[in-house]
């Protein structure tokens, strides 16, 4: 089951898969809960080519619903910064795979019901959590 | 003055420029702050494509100060899913511009201290602030 952080800002689950199983099976499970790959940032390359650093494997998906983020940014245009929805996968020293999620109700929902966004925070929120449900554990 | 907003995650401005001005000036006014462009989504073109619907002029800037995410990676794996910076510009009816940029301290640090992340959040913060108070109101 996927755990709410201490951060108090996603909801992350350990994998018995190694990380280039979970990237392989990933952009299915999001499709399935209706969410596109919109943006991909290769952090162990970036810092590997920025910083001259080593890092783990580590990856920060985009992940976009155009129909509810259609919905979203016409009751208010404010919620970009928001958006899209990050879902991160990342290696642990064992090689097997973290999956991660932003928690909408968290962010989004935090501050009561933010212009009637809340239903389609929680909505989102659930989709996420069922694309974390499906990655096994 | 860029104000918060009530949704309770971004600051705001709005510009005496256009969009298509306050686009050609971002990446300067970002790299100023030690902030790299890492991702882009022009908002406008993804719902033409995948919805056919029409939409204001508005793209969503993944704002990457590496040596800041490689620090609060190290802390804390998973503060990926805050990562990287929002940075929103989109268009308002009468063509000026409004820009806006998720605020650290109101997501990483709004659970506390958050594991030694809070300093870390206030600095970007602030560097975000000045990226907005950069462009002319």
């Amino acid at each position: 089951m996927a755990t709410q952080d201490d951060l108090g800002h996603g909801r992350w689950k350990d994998l018995s898969i190694g990380f280039e199983e979970a990237l392989a099976r990933l952009p299915e499970a999001l499709k399935k809960e209706g969410f596109g790959i919109i943006t991909q940032i290769d952090i162990q390359e970036t810092f590997k080519a920025k910083l001259g650093a080593d890092f783990r494997r580590y990856r920060i998906f985009g992940a976009c619903n155009p129909s509810f983020a259609h919905a979203a940014l016409q009751k208010d245009p404010r919620v970009g910064v928001l958006l899209p929805c990050n879902v991160v996968l990342y290696e642990k020293d064992d090689g097997k795979a973290v999956v991660g999620a932003v928690d909408p109700m968290q962010t989004l929902g935090a501050s009561g019901d933010a212009g009637g966004l809340a239903d389609l925070a929680r909505d989102v929120g659930e989709r996420l959590e069922r694309v974390l449900a499906g990655l096994p554990a």
